[in-house]
């Protein structure tokens, strides 16, 4: 297989396709925003209108769309993939859903025959673009059997975690539960450091080589030092996500006392007028410290 | 200097004194528990019977017990370091403690002529066995120059904060701040996965290896799939110690919501009967879910 389809030409799927098209395949893309499938193809590929024209092309359709009502759009909406796709074509569905919604998908798919991947993707848009990302994937062993060439094309590492739709988001869905807290927990703690008068950069020089570290730490705290709040990722897709960990939870009637009180920090900075800034914004809900301005170096 | 002594040998303290032995030190050592010392000196150096007696025969001491209260026992109590301890001396201060104890400590001291070293630690017994751990430390350079040799020969990296106490604890309560809120994130993390039917040694090999991951993730949780609650550290420190982290922040009115959130867990755990299980054990505290049992090799 050298052809695939990709519909969601955001900053993941933009990497994911530039990958694939970088490793020999033909894609096929669009995008809700009617230029973007258009630039993408100036450099090779087809750019196409809807997704049920992808999917009229391709055997494997990737969606890397920014949630579920987009996903449900994408399939069973107007112009959507679901009706075109044949059968034994598979759908390999990208975005950060409830879980519950991810097995409701390969359900309806597969009543028309159509094989279902559940693969939440994770790395940010620079390990997209660069292959390196990390898919946390479920799905049925003959879905797997026609997209195995394509996961492992388009990501560093492609986790199986179960043989059907479910366990994918499940993880997803934890990952992001500790990127959150952990994201909010790093900003209380830098916060606590500039009110108490610590060197903001000592504070984070040890911090990146003591037991308190996190990925998120070492990771968005640079972005603190450096006054950058240019969104990576934005504090409202925390809002979101956590959101979403809330509502996993509750289904279960599942007690989450740090999940719930990151994600009031998150809504908090989001109401405060952060909402599109980088999430290490979070910081800026606390008050009485000064943070760093912006550097030189960022500017 | 080949000389140094050391009050407090519990398994910090007992990792430190083997240290500095190991590099030549002839270590004077006590302990509240009369049998301590005499058993470390079996091995190599000079068993004493109080602090005052470490004091009178080294320029140097350090001291390891658990708490602020205990460190002003150890200097100010029957039997105390302090009067004893000649003009010019230091005294490091290995404890994690409230930064406004530190500094009051270094100006009881300084008033007798003596130097003080706020020198909290981090990086757990194996590490403070093998000369690895962290010091996190603030003094003045009167006092850094004439204890430098021994905090580098204690430590594998020692971090130089400022010229005067503080400083390091206040570094050292943050990191704190954040292992304690980590150990309680993961462990919420891993109770969703258990309550949503994810498997548990993949969830950890997944999150590991995403931006999820903390050091105290990839430590603790290793000790929750073993089935393992042998207490390397114990729920009632990090009550302790998030307990030091809110009064510090309550001094100067700072809100915390992760820290006390996490501190409440912490408490829950301890009064549920857990207080001296692994803190890992804070995990017990998460309802409708079984965890893994003890595994054979951990047993």
């Amino acid at each position: 297989m050298t052809r695939a389809g990709l519909i969601g030409l955001g900053a993941m799927g933009t990497g994911i396709a530039s990958t694939l098209r970088g490793k020999g395949y033909e894609m096929h893309v669009c995008d809700a925003r009617p230029g973007a499938a258009v630039v993408f193809a100036e450099q090779g590929g087809v750019a196409w209108a809807t997704p049920a024209q992808v999917a009229a092309h391709c055997e494997v359709v990737i969606s890397v769309v920014v949630n579920a009502q987009q996903t449900e759009a994408v399939l069973f909406g107007e112009g959507g993939a679901a009706a075109a796709m044949k059968p034994g074509s598979v759908f390999v569905m990208c975005s950060t859903v409830d879980p519950s919604a991810s097995v409701a998908f390969e359900e309806r798919l597969g009543a028309a025959g159509i094989h279902y991947i559940d693969a939440p993707i994770s790395g940010g848009a620079a390990k997209a673009a660069s292959g390196q990302m990390t898919v946390m994937s479920a799905a049925r062993p003959e879905a797997y059997a026609r997209a195995d060439a394509v996961l492992d094309a388009m990501a560093g590492k492609v986790y199986r975690l179960g043989d059907r739709a479910g366990a994918g988001s499940k993880v997803k869905i934890i990952n992001q539960l500790l990127a959150g807290v952990h994201i909010a927990a790093a900003a209380e703690a830098m916060a606590l450091g500039l009110r108490e008068g610590v060197d903001a950069a000592a504070l984070y020089e040890v911090i990146t080589h003591s037991a308190g570290n996190s990925w998120m730490f070492e990771n968005r705290m640079a972005h603190v030092l450096a006054g950058d709040y240019t969104p990576l990722s934005a504090v409202d897709i925390f809002v979101k996500d956590l959101g979403l960990v809330l509502d996993t939870a509750r289904a279960s009637k599942f007690p989450l006392p740090l999940a719930s009180t990151a994600h009031q920090m998150f809504m908090q900075a989001s109401t405060a007028g952060f909402a599109k800034e980088d999430d290490s914004a979070v910081i800026k809900i606390f008050p009485g410290i000064e943070l760093p301005p912006r550097s030189a170096a960022s500017s």
